[in-house]
């Protein structure tokens, strides 16, 4: 099966040059993988042209002639950058050209675009962003870490049926379990949201819902979803993200400190490398945004040619397992 | 001055032991403390039998025939265990036989307890827990922590107020910053709570408002004082925890796997404990319930003797420098 992605080339930090070049490993490595790279058309060409040897058959440019960066306001972006590479690679998708867009660019213009441009299933009431977060026990999906805040609770129940979709058909985990997380296991602990979400989620039968998770276990794996609400997942995320870099900060100080903790590090190396990889999340690609027409993928902004293709690949199981016709059917059957 | 200590002697995981030993250090240390150990008499008294060198004169028991323990429902425990060693400890203070009460038990009873029996200082809307968090740069207060979720914006603005107050007098630091947790640092971003809160902090007189701080930034120090809602706090301060915790595992798993990591591991350990200091938390003592006509402090469950005196040794601090009087004086300029 075919698999047509098109890839916001403007999109991150160290785009074009490493988008294009992910591009290129992409569909080196997945022969079903065709890419559109979307932006300014001199600026790929140039990149492009430093490769020779893959299938120059699957690699096409579609030009755009605006970008949107970290200080545009998403909404407005959107509506105004029209000829944007984001825009322009959204609309692929919207009008059957491409069947995913991945883009490492502006997490608040892809969540607006996707909306806008993309839009959303029949039926789904909000759009969900879902990074996977590692454990010491395999991957958790994180669902919602948005930008649309205050969450309620039929969202936070679409966002559980979507995320046990997801995490089903890419983990290849059948009844997945569902945590939401909260600030204690008993049921009369949680802010509103939260104790009101409980027994919908409790009744619903298209997940199976183990009940409340606390964050001090989220590092041993408490569930294999944990539903959120955006700014709670977002802080968890970030948090996530700026605990692991400190630590890491703070073993490599301690290990550059003298000739003798280097010896010592090098002692430990391959050891330390082999444990800490399990907080790799390089392998998994991007965040997918749920709930949408076409899937949109969310990379790091400071992805590289590695993440880009994984990010690209990854959109191959989710078209094969017909990932947005699961979530459609679901989210109908309760209307 | 003297400043008298009523300890929950039956609270935490280590209790009476550690309790009573931490009681037994605190009197030794600081000659100005005097120890009023709330509990089982005879429990107590088996204790403080190991121990003959210590200001007896400093040290008094008021018993106390039960004990409100985990399992137990906050609210209710409060009511009905009326000669419980907590509420029995928290009268002492609301009748002015002690200054602070230390407790290492269910942080629900305590927060429920510190409102019904110690009772809010006149216009403090709600009271407020805020532990210190380490980070690369000194200490951060996370305020609030607690179990009363879904604050309204002006009770963060009085956590703000609190939280300064507090960080100023014990850590010495004039003005200290003051940022609020969010999403991101644009002024557009947020929820509608931190939404609605950000122009009164801006507008309060009080503090030193420095704007949003994201969570990713948090390991790094961003502000002094962390204004959010309990149930964000909550998810902060567990996260924090638990990843701490997690890293310090996968650190000793990789040093422990063969005889060559052991080596390694013995060459870098000064240096990677001097590192990991700079995320001790002992010295820091407990997290106070600010807000309340007297101290409360919430000292970990898993405290041990040094966490007990220290905990205990905080509160000349409070008392000295008057923290509940300087509370009640800015909440009211307000009114």
């Amino acid at each position: 099966m075919d698999v047509t992605v098109a890839l916001d080339a403007m999109g991150g930090d160290y785009a074009p040059a490493e988008t294009v070049a992910g591009a290129i490993d992409a569909v080196k490595e997945f022969p079903q993988i065709h890419v559109v790279l979307v932006g300014i058309e001199d600026s790929i060409r140039a990149e492009l042209d430093k490769y020779q040897d893959y299938p120059k058959d699957r690699i096409r440019i579609e030009p755009a002639t605006e970008i949107i960066d970290m200080g545009d306001v998403p909404t407005l972006a959107i509506k105004e950058k029209k000829n944007s590479s984001l825009v322009v690679a959204m609309k692929l998708v919207r009008d059957g050209k491409a069947d995913a867009i991945v883009s490492a660019g502006s997490t608040g213009a892809i969540l607006v675009g996707g909306q806008l441009v993309v839009g959303r299933i029949k039926g789904v009431k909000r759009p969900a962003l879902c990074p996977f977060l590692p454990t010491k026990k395999g991957m958790s999906l994180l669902i919602d870490c948005g930008a649309n805040v205050d969450a309620k609770p039929e969202n936070l129940v679409q966002f559980a049926q979507m995320g046990s979709i997801y995490y089903e058909n890419v983990m290849g985990k059948k009844n997945p379990t569902v945590g939401i997380v909260n600030i204690g296991t008993e049921e009369e602990k949680g802010n509103k949201l939260v104790k009101e979400t409980g027994p919908l989620l409790k009744e619903c039968k298209d997940i199976n819902f183990i009940g409340s998770v606390e964050a001090r276990d989220i590092p041993s794996n408490p569930s294999d979803v944990l539903v959120c609400e955006a700014f709670v997942g977002n802080v968890i995320l970030k948090l996530f993200e700026g605990l692991a870099l400190t630590f890491l900060g703070v073993i490599k100080k301690a290990l550059y400190k003298s000739a003798k903790t280097k010896i010592g590090g090098l002692l430990i190396k391959s050891s330390l490398k082999e444990q800490l990889s399990l907080f790799d999340t390089k392998d998994q690609g991007g965040a997918p945004l749920l709930g949408l027409k076409g899937l949109v993928v969310k990379a790091h902004g400071n992805s590289k040619a590695f993440e880009i293709k994984t990010a690209i690949g990854q959109c191959i199981t989710f078209k094969e397992n017909d990932i947005s016709g699961k979530i459609a059917k679901v989210v109908n059957q309760d209307e």
